[in-house]
């Protein structure tokens, strides 16, 4: 089972990252760019088989491990 | 007119990243686990209102920044 979980940083954190490709992007001639967010993305291959169980497991994993909640909110997909 | 932009490393590129992951669930006790993948999520807030021609904007945007496409392989969705 597959699981796709995005972990971006919370409204209001300043995102340097984000700054830097908006600012890159007006440099290369891209106009109309009124904010950038740059997140992760973390694609898990599971070996359980119920989704539930899944959504579960990977939502601890994020808690634990894969995203910092005081700065970070994160979002589990289950395909 | 909002966009989001993954950019993964194609497979078969070595993904440091996501084997450090990997081993770091292990140690926290997460079985299962059979392989993992870290990539980018690059949220962009468009001036545009056409959906098409905002396709082509990121699109181009990722051809020539987001992306080094030699190593990585990227999607578009425009919301």
């Amino acid at each position: 089972m597959k699981a796709r979980v995005h972990v971006m940083l919370k409204n209001g954190v300043l995102d340097p990252q984000g700054e830097a490709v908006r600012h890159a992007l007006g440099q290369l001639g891209f106009d109309g760019v009124e904010g950038v967010r740059q997140g992760k993305v973390i694609e898990l291959d599971l070996n359980e088989t119920d989704a539930a169980k899944a959504e579960q497991t990977v939502t601890a994993m994020c808690e634990k491990l894969l995203a910092n909640t005081v700065i970070e909110s994160y979002s589990v997909e289950i395909a």
